[in-house]
């Protein structure tokens, strides 16, 4: 059976954006596992709703990724992660052993923490530019509320944050001048955890966050190949 | 044959507190192979130098952690981690296999990029402190030219900086809310590569890093019991 995934989605529902969407969406390829991706977005709450209720009746989905594999329902990217590596165990892992999928919570934590902390008061305007009208006005007052000012203010002085954006990158362009992946010399799920922030970028933005001749920027053009350009070939900027 | 370590050492040849330095202990004592260490001071150039020169007649070796293995010469804490991990395959594994392995270059590089960057403006005046008198010129010379200023004034402001500190640590808490160490349910590498820069802070200074309920104070006392209380019995500040 075909595996389901609701996958975040702009006005546009070609425009698929989310870092943890593509977390996932990179997992499933890696582990080379058709999925059927379903257009969601953010003020579909009854879409994830009639997934199911708990004991009080609250719906317990509300956020993508969501995966559907028959009868299981999992959410959370990283959730999801680690049932695709136990319930796919004879396809390609995505942790390379239990050290790895141990250190890649470590990756997960940096990408959460550090990364996607970054990347959105680089881009938080431009997400709002891309939904739809109703999808815009939610996640315009949710994210203004939570950093306190418009989102147009947040991202202003991007160009003179962009230098200390990239000085954050700096364990990552460490790993990736010693070898071709997070993973090693074959990508991970490590690889999809970065990546997915990157992608989020690209997806809504046109600004340029590396430079050309960073390894990072080399990375990620590894990673947008990989798959027959699975990444590459999302509506997004160049 | 056993295995010889030089050693960073203070004044008091028993205050061993390099990072990396410790990074390798801890990397011995994971596989359980038993290490003579070699007290080292910063200024003792002739005593690394006496292991060989290079085809222009420059010394090879300038810096610790050197480990010896009957005639191999092996300098870095990682080359020397990977080097233990391929010598001796049979006794329990650094990495976790070769994810963990490929991973533990990330955490590696954050603790060298993040890490040692924020301990090392907390206790860089208490380290001139516990060292020898010609050790404590060599390093407030080549420090101070690194900082452009006074080693005091590096250190002048911890107390303010310490929430900000605090708070780099942040993906190291996600993780070790979520799991016992970084290797997962065991220690790994990870966790020496990491502890290594605690350690050092530990040797050398009585300022308290962590807040007492932080799961990364917790980890870090975990740390300290591995081995026999192999690092809480270094000397240093409790």
């Amino acid at each position: 059976m075909t595996l389901r995934m609701y996958d975040l989605a702009g006005a546009d529902p070609a425009r698929r954006f989310s870092p943890y969407c593509w977390r996932t969406r990179m997992a499933l390829a890696m582990k080379g596992l058709p999925v059927e991706t379903i257009p969601w977005r953010f003020t579909e709450t009854q879409v994830l709703g009639a997934l199911g209720h708990d004991k009080l009746g609250a719906p317990m989905h509300d956020k993508v990724p969501v995966l559907v594999d028959g009868d299981r329902i999992i959410a959370d990217s990283w959730a999801i992660a680690e049932y695709l590596e136990d319930s796919y165990p004879d396809r390609p892992s995505l942790f390379g052993g239990p050290g790895g999928q141990a250190m890649a919570r470590f990756v997960n934590a940096w990408g959460d923490a550090v990364l996607h902390a970054g990347l959105s008061r680089m881009v938080v305007a431009d997400i709002a530019a891309i939904l739809a009208p109703e999808d815009a006005a939610y996640f315009r007052q949710s994210r203004e509320a939570r950093f306190g000012m418009a989102l147009e203010a947040v991202q202003a002085d991007r160009d003179t944050r962009l230098e200390g954006f990239r000085q954050s990158l700096h364990p990552l362009r460490m790993v990736l001048r010693a070898q071709p992946f997070l993973g090693g010399a074959t990508p991970l799920y490590a690889d999809a955890i970065i990546f997915g922030g990157f992608q989020w970028a690209r997806c809504v933005s046109p600004l340029r966050l590396l430079a050309p001749d960073d390894p990072v920027e080399a990375w990620r053009q590894r990673m947008l190949d990989l798959h027959g350009g699975l990444a590459r070939a999302a509506l997004g900027f160049d």
